[in-house]
């Protein structure tokens, strides 16, 4: 116990100095956190740390504090169905602070590493990958203009000890100390490596950890407000200072899989007919082996204005079940969505394990749209790769099955869409005056879909191109790839 | 078995028949979806009907038709934990659609009546306050602008006898046929009179029910169809009309509590120290037994600017355990809010039973800021109160106990706290231009503060007039308020 041995746990605080010193204290950080409003910061605190170590007190001192508007308090315990039937980090994702709010956290993510049982799927996740998630979260939070304080409140063992026979005297909180407690009590040496080794490996500069003594209560919380103080006014002067990252020119992408698209292929109405029937059963099938095998689906539809996505889709659920899929369509996100990070829209979705959630647009904008649109700066939409990847693994490692279809057109199909709906009054209101001009800006959008495509073919989540210039082919190609996929994989699980 | 004996299931459509005369209906359906979109017309369609009777079916067609950028499916299945621990309609209020949306229901609010155990408080609760629950809850939305449309499935025994049959042959559904299934068409007749007395207790005006023969499929798709245009034709067309209702003028009140209030009431800082340690200490041990006993806790603070209720908030959590409470400052809704009926945002805060949750001004701020500044329509403020007194009531039936005070000042008083915050620096960020605004419609205010004190001082949901002139005096007034009735309550229960 290197980490945690190198740790004072005799100072102390005497309450005559004490009420002084969180005089002055309350008052910054109540101005800090007013400023952090003021400018959108959104901050996220953790509090771990040994069993009776004041997690609790810690956090009631900061809230006597702290503005109750934009505030709140989570406290992470065993999962629920819902959480235990999506990715670990949903639970977090979900949760995460609106610009200029704060959120606490008392135990967190971390504690799937140092609570047993507490995300069913660790025994099944090799740890390096769980801990890329922790990280990886944390990063692309900060990247996102967020503020993580970490904190670990130590105590020792004949400390701790003491507490629980405390607890343990009431009759109220008796209940509070259980046997797993006690255990951990005892095996106090060897928990705490395991800690040092959560504390070792998640110990970023973007979000670093700080080891309090909490032996004494009055000197952890001085120690905690302190370090709050000290991380918000950093945070709040870098501010003023307006240095952007540069963007670094990501390496050129060697080749178009959109050339390897044959827009050329076609079905007959009487294939189709036919094709249609047999796999729309197919899927009705699969639909509740996936429900019974508690398989997690998700299908991304991306593609060019009218190359037929909604009609697509439409096939592909003909003969579904309505309560076991959910389509989202994605439109420009509204004002809650923009007071989140990019990715929280998308997490909030995640369908329940045994069910399909089906995107019509997608995460995905944010490297089509939204950068050709200059909707999201250079950094924002180059970091996109990687963060979608990352969201992308961390679905596969939960053992969701994730579909991602590029409907393609040609240029000339497209007019010809887009002409037929102007003369048609019933699909008039299809076409808007944002068509044509999204049209115009065709070799930008070709661009970015190339490099869409080949920085996010992952071995875990590929790209599935469907030629769709006729589009019964493409519905069938969907309907097949999502069919024959599935049957393959759930034999296997 | 009179009303469901009326409905003739020989009615068939052809399947010749049947494509025409749908492609017709979609288009029309498609159109006035979208007309209801553009008026901010929220919608609720709710299928019920007997096991096998194809209300997923049903919802698909639809789905087919609909925009799914506007339609969510909800399936109500067995209550999860989040919905087992808080009152029964909290499920439905949390997904009641934004205006311009759709929500489908495959079982819905209706299923307490129907399925046994869907609803565990149905054993404790008197039917007709069940009753009363659903009746108001349709009432309420309906009055706010919404539509609910209620189809009701109906198929004879045999026909039921021979859908469970054909899905019990097919591995893939067999389990979806239950031995409750069997047992319920066993008592087909005795559960049709169930579901009678059902419909009959709640097909109001405001939300008929349109029972549909679905023997035939097909009949029962157009018959959805059809009656979905027709409500929907009916008021789009009644948005033009613009035909307000009146307000009736309630009754005057024929007392006043605020005039009970004795704002002389004060306490030494000495007997207030000595006080707020016992119930300091006294509320963290209740909080304890409320978590054990799974009671749940709702505390409203309403006041005068400048009363001081949220120093008064801070004092009475001062000890607790952060993970058992949430404070919730209620400020002017966002955009998400305002799309949703007002209580809306107060539902989603329903603590989960073992908790407490604090509100820092509430759901009266219909009857007080929203009536006096003319935010709410004296039609919306006037109705409020009969909501709100239901929707306690609704807490009080599931076992929530609900504080209400009343943080009362006189005008001097305020005068003196403003001045006093506009001289200290560290306090200068609590007074605006609008706190002195309101300042100025003190007598405005005060019949609204009067008013709501009259029509909503419920037994199940009583006012407390909380003498604040001497805060300290407030302090431990409302401290000593929740610790004694709670005391007294888990005593009980």
């Amino acid at each position: 116990m290197g980490i945690l041995n190198a740790i004072d746990l005799k100072q102390k605080i005497k309450k005559s100095d004490y009420n002084a010193r969180m005089e002055k204290l309350e008052i910054k950080l109540g101005q800090l956190e007013r400023k952090a409003l003021e400018n959108k910061v959104p901050i996220t605190i953790v509090f771990e740390g040994w069993g009776a170590s004041g997690k609790g007190r810690q956090i009631n001192e900061l809230l006597q504090v702290l503005d109750p508007r934009g505030v709140k308090v989570y406290s992470t315990q065993v999962s629920n169905e819902e959480e235990t039937y999506r990715p670990f980090m949903w639970r977090f994702w979900t949760k995460i602070p609106e610009r200029g709010r704060l959120a606490i956290y008392g135990r967190s993510w971390y504690s799937r590493f140092i609570v047993e049982k507490l995300d069913p799927m660790m025994s099944k996740l090799p740890v390096d990958k769980a801990y890329q998630e922790v990280n990886s979260f944390e990063r692309q939070l900060v990247d996102d203009g967020h503020v993580i304080i970490k904190f670990f409140l130590h105590i020792s063992r004949k400390e701790q000890k003491k507490r629980f026979k405390q607890l343990e005297k009431n009759p109220l909180t008796s209940w509070r100390v259980t046997d797993y407690d006690w255990k951990k009590n005892k095996q106090y040496e060897s928990y705490g490596e395991v800690i040092e080794e959560m504390i070792a490996r998640t110990d970023n500069e973007y979000a670093p950890w700080h080891i309090v003594s909490a032996q004494n209560w009055r000197f952890a919380t001085v120690s905690v407000f302190e370090k709050v103080i000290e991380v918000l006014e950093k945070k709040l002067a870098s501010l003023n200072k307006k240095t952007r990252t540069k963007a670094v020119a990501l390496p050129p992408i060697p080749h178009s899989m959109l050339e390897t698209s044959d827009l050329s292929r076609e079905l007959t109405r009487k294939e189709y007919d036919r094709l249609r029937r047999v796999y729309q059963k197919k899927i009705w099938e699969i639909e509740h082996e996936v429900y019974l095998k508690r398989q997690s689906v998700v299908i991304v539809y991306e593609g060019w204005d009218a190359a037929g996505k909604g009609g697509n889709i439409k096939r592909l659920v003909r003969r579904m079940d309505p309560r076991g899929y959910d389509v989202f369509p994605i439109a420009a996100p509204n004002d809650i969505e923009l007071a989140h990070h990019y990715l929280w829209r998308f997490w909030i979705k995640m369908p329940k394990a045994g069910h399909f959630a089906i995107f019509d647009r997608s995460w995905y904008g944010r490297v089509l749209v939204e950068r050709v649109e200059g909707f999201a700066t250079i950094q924002e939409w180059q970091r996109a790769y990687r963060e979608i990847n990352e969201m992308e693994e961390q679905m596969a490692n939960y053992g969701t099955l994730l579909f991602k279809f590029w409907i393609d057109i040609d240029k000339d199909e497209q007019l010809k869409r887009f002409r037929d709906r102007e003369e048609v009054p019933s699909k008039q209101w299809k076409i808007t005056d944002e068509d044509w001009r999204n049209r115009e800006k065709w070799n930008q959008y070709r661009d970015a879909v190339d490099e869409m495509l080949y920085r996010t073919n992952t071995d875990y989540a590929p790209w599935t191109i469907v030629e769709s210039n006729c589009k019964l082919y493409a519905r069938i190609k969907t309907l097949r790839t999502v069919v024959k996929t599935l049957e393959k994989h759930l034999i296997k699980h």
